[in-house]
């Protein structure tokens, strides 16, 4: 009996959380994730232009970006649930939801540089710097390469 | 003369970030902190939702939601620049630029919320939760009734 309740709850709780979510649009999904990815740019943008020397280094404010852009990063990708292929305009490729595990992993691999951006960032040595930037940014161009139209 | 060689140097930089910053079109800043202000309601309606009894109170999941609205709260102000009145659909009231201090000051009170919402989401006690939750309501609805249009 305590077994059958603890899976009722678990399957009521998993039935309200859908609920939950489905009260949300598609829309308003697409725009949550599409939101995070300009924030993204937002912070990239700037930093590119620091590596690239068009605009002059300034350690703290790189470090500020870097940090935003990897708590940025761990947010877009509850926004693509099912259902939110369609309901607003978006590059988003049928290979997110037809390749998930593709799509999780290319997630995961820019997850796992903008730590390192963060560190280098940290380090203050611009070597360092732009391997970690040009790392965070691969993992970028890899996920829209194969996700995301052009 | 190095006096005089550092506030070159720092007005350089200043003109210079200027310039960084005016590549990014009013479109697109107006963009980014919608897109912020999007990433923080994805926050907060489910919170709210927990908070209300409408939803499970899961405390792993609120207070990661509570920790990314902190993190998201730090986020849109750099988007309010001189000359993003306009250039894309906006509710931003003339206030936010007219009374540039109110509005700081609106959206620090927003800041020294959030980061209370996360102390009473580590606790797990739904009281200090609610309140924490309703003070930051509070500091919401503060903000968008004097700097943005219905």
């Amino acid at each position: 009996m305590q077994m059958r309740y603890k899976l009722a709850a678990a399957l009521a709780l998993a039935a309200t959380t859908v609920s939950a979510q489905a009260q949300m649009k598609p829309e308003e999904v697409i725009q949550y994730r599409q939101g995070v990815f300009k924030a993204i740019r937002w912070n990239v943008a700037p930093m590119g232009a620091m590596v690239q020397g068009k605009m002059p280094f300034d350690q703290a404010a790189f470090l500020g970006k870097a940090q935003r852009l990897d708590q940025l990063a761990k947010m877009p990708w509850d926004g693509f649930g099912a259902g939110t292929d369609k309901g607003a305009p978006t590059r988003a490729k049928p290979e997110v939801w037809t390749d998930a595990a593709g799509f999780k992993k290319a997630a995961d691999a820019f997850q796992a540089e903008t730590p390192k951006l963060v560190a280098a960032a940290q380090s203050g040595n611009m070597d360092q710097i732009k391997a970690a930037f040009q790392g965070v940014i691969k993992t970028c161009d890899a996920c829209h390469d194969n996700f995301r139209s052009k």
